[in-house]
């Protein structure tokens, strides 16, 4: 499985222009089973999706964004979450949606797409995310913490500089070195 | 990529037994560069690695596990955060390892290998993750909060039961179905 070992390693997170070809049905269904294919704490599940296709309703959203991000993005899949404990305090909604949104960067990039994490854009003390789950019906006991665009990138795909494997990644002890 | 699409969609907890038959430093290697690979808010890069394939030092971390869990896997690969702000009071750490976890389940997968996210396992009030960290010297502004196992499958992998797709995905509204 090198190719999908490859693929892990080429995601990248991508805010250029994206090109006005529509993303069909069928594609956002394939990336949103991969993110409800994630592993949840318990089993609990706590994520659920809203893919936006229709194009009225992908522009009112657009305009509910400012700063504006995404405004070519011929779709949109919104990441909402649960506050489901699974076992007494503990409340693992966090993990289980990141999770979710991994899996669904990687299928967006095994599809052939581009997609960016938007998480504390949407999600800072101006409540945009608020706004979108009014517009979507979303009820009170959900909410919206992240936005992926999905389409095909128009510009260049580049690449964030990462510290060294030797920064991150020991053997057998913190900081022991291959 | 219908190949990475089946993985994804086929990766899935295994708590079971695992066969003595060690896993090679570069697949550790590889399955650490691929959770590096994840993507960070603001590429913060709280994440960190630790792979554990020394005999006599994996015995040590095991007596430490208590319940025990993992007790015959070939390798445990440990994760570390640290809490960097990506900007202002906002902190991504859980995201990042979340992503960073997801990544390497996917590549474990795709290696031949089997594993599980053990998190409140070692993460609760016992501490157990502290008496991990302790034992492979992480200095104090570094967290473990997850353990994965990594080896080959010694028993049946069992698939956790979900809800549909209709329950958890949506499109253009909340609660409306494709």
């Amino acid at each position: 499985m090198i190719g999908m070992i490859n693929l892990i390693k080429s995601r990248t997170s991508y805010r250029g222009k994206y090109k006005s070809i529509p993303v069909p049905r069928e594609d956002l269904i394939t990336i949103m089973e991969t993110g409800l294919a994630a592993p949840s704490g318990c089993n609990k599940q706590t994520t659920s999706l809203i893919a936006v296709d229709d194009e009225n309703l992908l522009k009112d959203l657009k305009e509910l964004i400012n700063p504006p991000i995404c405004q070519t993005a011929p779709a949109f899949i919104l990441v909402l979450t649960q506050k489901i404990y699974a076992y007494r305090d503990r409340c693992y909604q966090v993990q289980d949606y990141s999770a979710c949104i991994e899996n669904m960067l990687l299928a967006i990039k095994a599809l052939g797409y581009e997609s960016c994490w938007y998480e504390g854009h949407i999600t800072d003390d101006d409540d945009i995310a608020g706004k979108l789950a009014e517009r979507l019906s979303v009820p009170k006991d959900y909410k919206i913490v992240c936005l992926l665009p999905v389409g095909v990138a128009e510009d260049e795909i580049k690449y964030a500089i990462k510290k060294d494997f030797s920064e991150r990644a020991w053997f057998n002890g913190f900081g022991k070195k291959v």
